[in-house]
């Protein structure tokens, strides 16, 4: 048991009760209100901003538009620094912030958003990604498109179409060849539309700025990556530059890297030292960020036998107005086109293209259940085409433990049958359902999350026993404190309950990566272990001191240090060695690359394998799913509960963009960006048999053959459906949502021989 | 230089522009302000508290009073827990607390104070030592008086007296004997009064409550051990207990333990979450701690040549209604007693006892300038009738570094006679005043400061360069942030720019024992200068990993690794450790008794020399000091103008007590505890010639020879002084202040033979 694999969320009372505080919660004196006002138009020069009757409206304290933005960097972003903190020479989609409003309540800055007179002057709205990389379209950036330059990862390949901010190429192999000596060559083509990553809680900041630095109150997923950026776009060292985040209600990627944070710390400079809150709403959020679509074309090569010899992918993103994470998505992209099936000859190409579009960043498993819906489903019709069942023939060609995936990149670490074979179990897919309208189907995914090895841990034994852990993963609901308790309760064998980690504050807690890409319990677990063995060493050093006899005698448990029947508490332990009640322990862990988690990246493969039974009705195109299993290789459950509960919530987050959810653009207007128009899954749209099995083997390089898991049940489950529809009626869906319209609009197309 | 020994105070522009808060400049929505209802009798028993009628009153939050303490441990105390923090049964002191008021407004408060009813039986006021140590006298604690028991240190011996809070007793060889053998014996008897520590900011506390425990904002010197005793009333692990110190407005000993904390916590648990700020005004303040008076009686056994043989010292400390630092100051006056002075047989009695007036705490050199006054004094006194020189007197007998002054103790490790003759050169000792009324005067101090040897600090080194220096030490205006700062600027070889300190907060700065005893720079500044050498050690590994070469190559010069050419700033050395523009690395430092400050206490001798030269008005008995100089042995002055100053800010401290200063009683009642009656020294008082001279010899355990010497200036200048009046007059004065008055008188008194 690790510190109890059953542990109670260390968060859980707090957040029953209401106790728990989130960044719209905090209150400071003098708070100002901020709102922003949006560009109504896709694409426009902005000829003048009057603010004058605004600025004079009573209770408005400051406005902030381009013209302030003279003495500081006012680009941002984690890939490309391609986006201003406001608008300047134009606006490049609806909602992106022209001004703000600071005001004394937020109905009065609302109001004084209705008195700033902006002209703008429309351009051409490249509205989808065909428009955008048509011959001699406009360019949304004419700095920076087509350079496909971006600041931390190495660009490889060029085109020289308009409005591509990445483009990513992988070959290995002759695919021409490979073409020629495949027996058959199916070539097919999916899409996966824009996606809003649907948080509970809106992002929202409170920016202070004085004389003394920066401090701001986020609910952000990635606070020393914010720092580094502010530091950057105000001319401040990272000392100075205070991130402070409190409980995040959820984040799936919409509090990655840096989103409202710069324009908010921008406004707060205007107000004499009073800070300024930004509160979104909703339909704020849906236009802040989202997840990318996509279009995937796909061609196989392989032999009658199920051999695959060849592939040729071709994956078009649309990344939206700014770079934001997209060229990190691009990348991504790259491994789930591949898959994790033997293969020989493969070529992939990914661009992420501008268009007139709220910007695509991060979602749970970036560039993942675009390419896997496609690939899943592409294979699920070759072995169809083949006469071969599709579990048999994934099950045939699926990679072995160490064998490679991509080369360089480390082997695939699981055994990806096992996994496959229990989600296909768990539905009996022997039994073939002999119902009409009734399918089954299988998915399997398998992903670089690319978890990034960067992080660092305190951990403080205080002169009474309790522990302080000083990490900065951020508590997004994920679990991490619970986690990551659990952790340094087993290493130093103390309750959990005197174990106690608050929120990330840059100034007190060290530094991490980032919470995101299934990295926290794997990474930040192995730095927090690390601190907990420096703290154990220390702790038997200072024992055996105090007991007068060698380290090797001692021994830790129960919150005890002995060495036979000589035995002191821990607070006895650290008081002798200070000689007074006071005085504290301090253990320290870092990870880096190279370091501990492996000498090749990924850290791990994040697997998640799903298996799903439905039932159609052929008449109308409705659709039930009657059965879901998803299963993840999780290497080892440190806390079951947890993990179950995030697997879960993986693939019912996966089911919205697999029946219902799609973020819809008419020409640049967003026509659905809200609460009731955007659907997402409730209750009563939940699988009548709803369950997860977690695989472990504990083969993970985190504590205790522990592996990144967050991701993994949104992948398979869109392929599996789609599979299961393919084998209840023969009809290839190739685009998602699968709603009961797309479904009979292609049942009817293909009666019709369509 | 040492990051710059003329380094500015880096808090020093934040304070010039008001840019720095302290803990009154605290704001916090829903701040509640509390008011203090105090008792007006010295002595007596509550009958009955009746809150009603101030409870009904519009605007009153919350009251507090001994009906509310039934779930916590009422009592605190440093060294005994004899003190509640509101009255129980009964009071002890004209102002304690009784009743406390939590109001949405100040005024609000105070008017509910005025309609709390209590109801008092009084009770005989023991309103000095005499009456308290008088056969028969009631008691002011019926349940701890004469025990002589507190927590932390060891008691030795025990006296049957009443009211005697704590007796300390050090003998060595046989007194009765030695005084046999001595060819004269002198015994005199000295006083010293009341003082009060006057900073300039009287103690404020902001404290909130919830579930997730207290938070507490204070201006507190101790915040740590604060913790411990709000985690021991309260029963809270220490991790859920945070205390937070911004900048504060002077303390010398006035803040330190624990003094408006625990009764602040105990309003807040009523105010059902909301923060309650108590701002003490300075009268408040004047009731809450001063400075022991002493009543010191020495009798001194020497020979005609002016060898000394036997001491038998007595000192009676009036400690006030509650023990406080009491056991701890009576403790630390036995060391001052025995002398520097090389004697034989040596016997001092200590008793700290309980009034009826408000407790005596710590003051800027605990038990020295009470006792210094006394034993300066008196070794003049002998000297005068022995016909020696008093200069020449002391240089003959003053130890000699090595020699022991305490059985034990660490020896003496500094040249005292330096600095005496450095201190009587200034004022021309040699060349004697042939004016009327003028003189001069000589005093040596040398102290147990009791600086504890226990301090962690932490430096984090980010990505950009910057380096966050995590260590506790308060900066109460003596310019810590600045010592610790250059120390390390120096070590890592960076400007001071780039290092910052920010206030304490407990959750995330590492323990330091207390800022006080002339501690910090010799034992934080050790701790410091570990963690810097911690991280030199990893910038240096991280450094020759980054450049392919070994360890012994590396050079650490102004922000950059070097080994040869290829060069590397720190921040470029941290980015190629973890691959990226991020992590960090953090040192770490520790200081504990044994290791690395020397094997025993005192940690070092704190030594003031003083000497002054005065012009009295013999018909007036105006006394006007022309000239003072103080001498402070500092081993090395890390920044020059900081440590001058400081040794200046406590001679004029120390002035006060000389000429001014005294808290006066009258049966109980404060007579003068306010800022009118109350006298300091105002710019007009000073020395026409006043001077410092600091001797750096380079012989401290701190950081680059460095010692304690923050109290250095206040124990020398009351003798100094005292001997220049005598040397003028021949009249001996045994009383402080020095005011025209008592000189006068004594003069008279004199004249006419008494």
């Amino acid at each position: 048991m690790i510190g109890g694999q059953k542990a109670s969320r260390v968060d859980g009372f707090d957040k029953v009760t209401g106790e728990a505080k989130y960044t719209g919660d905090l209150n400071l004196p003098g708070l100002l209100e901020a709102k922003v006002l949006r560009s109504p138009f896709p694409h426009a020069r902005i000829e003048s901003i009057n603010t004058e009757k605004a600025a004079a409206l009573s209770g408005v304290v400051a406005i902030l538009t381009r013209d302030d933005l003279e003495d500081i960097n006012p680009f941002y972003g984690n890939c490309l620094r391609d986006r201003p903190l406001v608008a300047l020479d134009k606006v490049r989609f609806v909602g992106e912030p022209v001004a703000v409003v600071a005001a004394e309540d937020p109905l009065i800055a609302e109001e004084a958003l209705s008195l700033i007179d902006v002209r703008y002057h429309e351009l051409p709205c490249l509205g989808t990604v065909e428009d955008a990389l048509a011959a001699g379209a406009p360019l949304v950036h004419e700095s920076t498109a087509g350079t496909g330059e971006f600041h931390d990862i190495a660009t490889v390949g060029a085109v020289m179409k308009p409005n591509v901010c990445h483009y990513e190429f992988y070959e290995r192999g002759d695919v021409t060849r490979g073409f020629a000596q495949a027996d058959q060559i199916l070539e097919e083509t999916f899409e996966f539309p824009m996606i809003y990553q649907y948080a509970m809680e809106p992002h929202t900041s409170v920016a202070r700025v004085t004389d003394g630095g920066i401090t701001l109150w986020s609910s952000s997923a990635h606070p020393f990556l914010v720092r580094s950026e502010l530091a950057h776009m105000f001319g401040l060292p990272h000392a100075k530059v205070e991130v402070i985040v409190p409980y995040v209600g959820g984040a799936y990627g919409s509090k990655s890297y840096f989103k409202i944070e710069p324009l908010i710390v921008a406004m707060a400079r205007k107000t004499a030292g009073r800070p300024v809150r930004l509160a979104q709403s909703v339909p704020e959020a849906m236009l802040t960020t989202r997840r990318h679509s996509a279009k995937v074309r796909i061609k196989t090569g392989f032999n009658r036998d199920g051999t695959l010899i060849a592939r040729d992918a071709e994956v078009v993103m649309d990344t939206g107005a700014y770079a934001d994470n997209g060229p990190r998505v691009a990348k991504r992209a790259i491994s789930r086109m591949i898959g994790p099936y033997k293969l020989g000859d493969c070529k992939v190409e990914v661009s992420a293209v501008y268009t007139n579009t709220v910007p695509a960043g991060s979602m749970r498993s970036i560039g993942g259940p675009q390419t896997i819906w496609a690939l899943e489903s592409h294979m699920d019709t070759i072995a169809h085409g083949l006469g071969l069942d599709p579990l048999e023939f994934r099950m045939r060609n699926l990679l072995k433990r160490g064998e490679e995936l991509k080369g360089g990149a480390t082997p695939i670490d699981a055994d990806l049958r096992q996994g496959t074979k229990a989600a296909a179990d768990h539905v009996c897919w022997s039994q073939r359902p002999n119902q009409i309208g009734k399918g089954r189907g299988v998915a399997v995914g398998v992903s670089d999350s690319e978890a990034m090895p960067v992080s660092v841990a305190l951990l403080r034994l205080l002169a009474d026993g309790s522990v302080l852990l000083l990490a900065g993963t951020t508590e997004v609901g994920q679990g991490a404190r619970t986690i990551l308790s659990q952790i340094v309760a087993r290493e130093l064998d103390v309750p959990i309950e005197s174990v106690i980690m608050r929120g990330t504050d840059t100034l007190a807690t060290p530094f991490d990566r980032s919470t995101g890409a299934s990295r926290s319990t794997t990474v930040m677990g192995s730095a927090v272990k690390l601190a907990a063995l420096d703290l154990r060493k220390q702790l038997i050093d200072a024992a055996a001191e105090a007991l007068g006899t060698n380290t090797t005698s001692i021994t830790l448990r129960n919150g005890t240090a002995s060495c036979g029947d000589p035995c002191l508490t821990y607070s006895e332990v650290v008081s002798r060695y200070f000689g007074m009640p006071g005085g504290e322990l301090i253990g320290r862990g870092t990870m880096r690359p190279g370091q501990g988690l492996g000498p090749k990246l990924p850290l791990f493969w994040e697997t998640g394998m799903g298996a799903a039974e439905i039932s159609l009705d052929i008449e109308t195109g409705a659709i039930q799913v009657d059965r879901y299993i998803t299963v993840a290789d999780v290497g080892k459950a440190i806390n079951r509960v947890q993990a179950e509960g995030q697997d879960e919530g993986a693939a019912i987050q996966g089911l919205g963009h697999t029946l219902f959810e799609s973020l819809q653009y008419d020409n640049g207007q967003p026509v659905n960006a809200n609460l009731v128009d955007y659907r997402v899954p409730r209750f009563i749209d939940m699988p009548a048999l709803f369950d997860s099995a977690l695989i472990e083997n504990e083969d993970g390089p985190g504590p205790y053959g522990a592996k990144g898991m967050g991701e993994s049940g949104i992948v398979s489950i869109a392929p599996a459906i789609g599979n299961a529809i393919f084998q209840a009626t023969g009809v290839r869906i190739r685009t998602l949502p699968l709603t009961p319209e797309r479904i009979w609009r292609a049942l009817n197309d293909a009666k019709r021989g369509m």
